[in-house]
């Protein structure tokens, strides 16, 4: 049984000011790794460059990171942070920029390798010091090793074999306030699929477990708010800012399992947005597991019913039933991946697969 | 909130032989740093030595750590350290052996200066890696960054305050069934103690409550074989060693409060087991807490009421009554100690911790 989450997370309002020297201490050129719009909006970006300026430290920008970011991106970013001569990278956003900074900085640290040095095995991996500051409540990639890409030449998104943990997260809720109440929703789905995932995983250990426990006491606590039950309050945001970690602290011990992966190819074929792909499959991940982990997992969440928890992401979600010949295809990738399989606690083949995949109908 | 606990940890029968190469990747020179007997009798000092020359590492063992060690022998052993020119430092035990090894680690790291350094603040400290091999159930040791050492000029043991966090923790159940029946109560004890005073602390967090919770349930699974109700298991001796792992992990994010402080002259001044003399003043610092408190800390050990804990205690420490004039003097050294007072989530003078101290009568 193993326990390995180095990162030290900070949660409070003003983190990234409170703990300023601590995160101008990781280098002295910083690479600000971005999405378009968000870090600007939520005042993220203008938190770390005063941080970075009180210290004295040179900062460079990069804002080119789209969804579901591709090796491409990644490639690029790199060469605009060498050009600079850049010595630390700082990622602000949700999932996609905080992973492509760990790819970054992987190739920034080893600059005489290719692209393909992304998706080749290592046993110790070089990497530039990365800073996560998360502005949604999904990735939970603030607190682990993984970083997920998008492959083109694949048609999915994959993960890097590598392993890369921040060095330090800079976790403020009040960034959350100005996304969209449609990507609350998806991202806490997705923390919501973490931690079931790791839940339901022959790698479950009183450790992920723990973290699993905490993380849906805390989300439960909020969930009413993602139905336009009422305002959501500082409280919610912390509560699903917390979650989000808490789910990834699980996934660091466990990774996640069948839900995540039949989501890659929904995600890059249909545009589906990540949360959403995983929700979709969650109703019937619990529905085949045994009696007692699904009455665990739907009591601690707050549902009396696999059918409430499916209404629930409907609502939240406003998804419809994905096309047939699309849930065909990505049964027939996973039923393939015999490493995925295994970490499924109940037998899984193909026909068990397609009754997750197609629950909801 | 902050969360950091960045040791990494193997829980598992034969943690060093499968973690060898993680082991012995640490440096070329390994200091082993043990107390005279228990790590050649449990078989661990025999464990890592076959690791470290299979993987063609030097290590020289320094054997003369005594229970609540000192400054001087921490000063000895670096002596040791630096003449056989090491570069990281294993140490196997219980808390006397891995507390050493942290400050000998910082010793070694500051070859400039004196024995004063250790007690002098320091914003980023410097120490040799230190691995941990826990054989008994009680420190934490092994996941904290905390090390106290017996400071003979103030007649008590005290805290650094340098924080070194071990790199890798092995923890293998197996090394605990040599251990005397008494010295597995007396950790397991103090193990809880860690998470009743992590608990009942002003600086709780969800982050050291969750470890505090998770601990509770693994060491209440086990806590009638420490009564001799029936024989330790293999599984008891597991859980015993989880716990007060999970036990390090909270009181790493909150430190420990008042028992603690009043343990420290008790065990200096009477010779009284560490463990023993945290137990002997758990049962008033719970009953002083408010009602909701004690009842969730009594039914998740598994106590019907502080009258049962306190007989629990009884039994596995045979611990009688402590000296008036001892008890008299902890409360006075207690009472002048305000950082530590502001620790305790209810309102504490002299008249308090006098019932505290004196609950046992």
């Amino acid at each position: 049984m193993k326990y390995y989450i180095p990162t030290k997370v900070y949660q409070e309002i003003d983190a990234v000011k409170v703990h300023a020297e601590e995160l101008a201490g990781y280098g002295s050129y910083a690479l600000i790794v971005t999405g378009k719009y968000s870090a600007r909006a939520n005042g993220a970006l203008a938190d770390v460059e005063a941080a970075l300026d009180a210290y004295g430290k040179k900062h460079v920008q990069y804002d080119g990171i789209e969804e579901n970011p591709s090796v491409e991106t990644v490639m690029k970013a790199t060469e605009f942070g060498k050009r600079n001569g850049v010595d630390f990278v700082i990622a602000i956003g949700g999932g996609s920029p905080m992973d492509a900074a760990k790819a970054i900085a992987i190739m920034l640290a080893n600059p005489e390798k290719d692209a393909e040095y992304l998706y080749e095995s290592a046993a110790h991996t070089k990497a530039l010091p990365v800073v996560t500051i998360p502005t949604t409540c999904g990735t939970g990639s603030e607190v682990t090793g993984v970083a997920v890409l998008t492959v083109h030449a694949k048609r999915t998104k994959a993960s890097l074999p590598h392993r890369v943990f921040p060095v330090l997260a800079l976790a403020d809720p009040k960034y959350l306030k100005t996304a969209s109440k449609k990507v609350i929703g998806q991202t806490a789905i997705d923390a919501l699929g973490h931690m079931i995932e790791s839940y339901l995983n022959t790698t479950a250990t009183d450790y992920s477990r723990m973290f699993v426990d905490q993380g849906l006491k805390v989300w439960a606590r909020s969930k009413d708010a993602l139905l336009g039950m009422r305002e959501m309050t500082d409280e919610d945001y912390s509560n699903f800012l917390l979650a989000s970690t808490l789910a990834g602290m699980a996934i660091a011990q466990t990774g996640t399992t069948i839900p995540h992966s039949l989501s890659y190819a929904i995600t890059y074929e249909l545009g589906v947005p990540h949360g959403i792909s995983i929700g979709y499959f969650l109703p019937g991940y619990i529905w085949e597991a045994d009696i007692a982990d699904q009455e665990y997992l739907l009591s601690t969440i707050g549902f009396s019913s696999v059918d409430e928890f499916a209404d629930f992401f409907q609502v939240v979600s406003d998804c419809g039933i994905l096309p047939e010949e699309n849930i065909r295809q990505v049964v027939d990738i996973v039923a393939e991946n015999k490493a995925k399989l295994a970490l499924c606690p109940y037998p899984l083949d193909k026909e068990v697969l397609l009754r997750i995949a197609s629950w909801r109908k």
